[in-house]
């Protein structure tokens, strides 16, 4: 159970309404998931958080499923169960197949192997690794 | 510096020097970088670690670019120093653009940044999320 | 269901009835939370964790409100689903309101999306903030 | 070194400039650290953040101070040098003492204790904390 | 609920069924866990995680229970719910008894506090710790 | 560089001379690291801290090598470079031998691995790991 209330669209005032209508629009479905409407407790939140990710995961140099493959990459390493499956949705809806998945899952387990063994040994970083762009 | 010593060509031994030529001939290098050196000292994890990482980061249903920004995205998610390094040069050799990687980071910031949220206001999995495939 | 029973008064040790009832007589409630009865399977562990939270959470150069607000930033940080539940509860009866969660929260976010960006871009520290106080 | 190039002002571009100069008036300083250097390889990440940023530590039901003290919590639980540099020497400006940073890394030390201890038994959430607020 | 259906015997794949079997025979139970049906709907994974599990956990240099116990260590670290509930049992299987859980988890919760402290003081590696086997 | 002054014996108070002292004559020798000198800017942390290090490090159902592996497994999934360099060379004062660091850094790997498979899928827990002691 959240921490906070859920805020129902009845309960909402006309300024959280007009964010969960903009996430219906640019989303194209009536749903507002839970969580917009447990951030929709504080205002200002909310809005930055909805402009945020609207900006962030619009296509662009990247499209919309390696956006969401990349959210669920970073969710199912900090262990955020919400996001692991919000994302997982998301990702299946924009065209992640079963197969897509098992390998996304694939790299996302020997990252976090590697990372830590990277880590245990304290690797020094290689001279051609350090050059910037 | 390494709290193992990176084990270079002369002093490998024949089994080492084996992985270390795979290294070469995958990656069509003649570079093997520090981690790989670090962990030759323990010879069943080198050899293990390198067939997983070899078999996870070749083309499937991802392609080897999408794989390494997803290696990337977990590394800055942990925060390791080397894997963020490597997998950053790792990406770019693949083909990422400073627009990719602007994009990258992006998602990566926000996933980071709603997954604290998620956690933080314990907020409950939607009901339409919890459908498995 | 915890891994350890939790150790109600009846069947507890004398050692561990007189770390509940100082638990009982600091906090002023009768009330000893799941997480001591769980430590309380292990005595020297609960005794020390409980000398150590009592010591850290009493106000001193920082207020009580204020400390169990870093506590909760912790928790939601480490995705601690316990921790965000009982110290919610415990920064609410110090005093937070919901105004100062959701700022609270919003911090707490932007933290952890700016650490995942400073991380990912490797950004080396800045002279000036390298001196010590 | 980081891995994106850090953008002096004379080859940023009006773009950039312009949010280089907000943060020197926002803040009343000359001064714009390596961050929002490194942030500008990517305008929109440039802006977004840094006006996620000065929204969110601005003063309102929380002071500048406790949210400094936040942002260093979360920094020292995630592990991210530059974060933690730069927020200790931001709130040592915003009046943090050596006596607060003491309780203040007090607590986030138990936290981080306590949540691995919560985390590593499965502690059931008790009932009195499911209830929202 | 899993975000990928659980693969029963019966609808298992003979290369799925060959790696249940090996599970069974290695650990001497007819019991294939949740963990490596939901791996099975993506084979190269299942195959070489359970390789690598295999290969990690037998006793070498280290015996069982001290692995399991590493194991354990680094999940409730990580707070991964799964991961503490199956190598709880793991350890207890392999003699854990409960003052050794007690020892265990006071290790890894001072662990996790000192690390914290160590990363939010930024506290430099003395010369001696930094010396190579 | 430190975010605080690293106190050395001259400058110390003499109730934290006193902690340095029973550190010097606990671990037999004559250096103090680097961590404790951090900590001893707030005499109650490092007071508290190094009683329950004392304690918990201290040989009982569990040996002292096998608590530095378990410290040390921790330090590498979290990143702390100062706690993996400290703990890497007490376990190794304490007898860990190459073989063993190889193999405990295996199971480390490997735990962080199916950690983030576990997550990433999110397997419910099998009803046989759900039965406390």
């Amino acid at each position: 159970m959240a921490t906070v209330k859920l805020i129902g669209d009845g309960e909402a005032t006309a300024e959280v309404r007009a964010v969960y209508e903009d996430i219906r629009a640019t989303r194209k479905t009536d749903y507002v998931n839970n969580f917009w409407r447990a951030l929709a407790n504080h205002l200002p939140t909310l809005r930055r958080t909805w402009e945020s990710v609207k900006e962030v995961t619009a296509p662009g140099a990247l499209d919309a499923l390696t956006k969401e493959m990349i959210y669920l990459a970073v969710s199912a390493t900090n262990g955020c169960n919400y996001c692991i499956a919000s994302h997982t949705a998301a990702a299946r809806k924009a065209g992640m197949t079963d197969a897509m998945l098992g390998e996304l899952m694939a790299v996302v387990g020997m990252a976090n192997e590697t990372n830590s063994l990277a880590n245990g040994y304290q690797v020094e970083v290689d001279e051609r690794f350090r050059t910037t762009s």
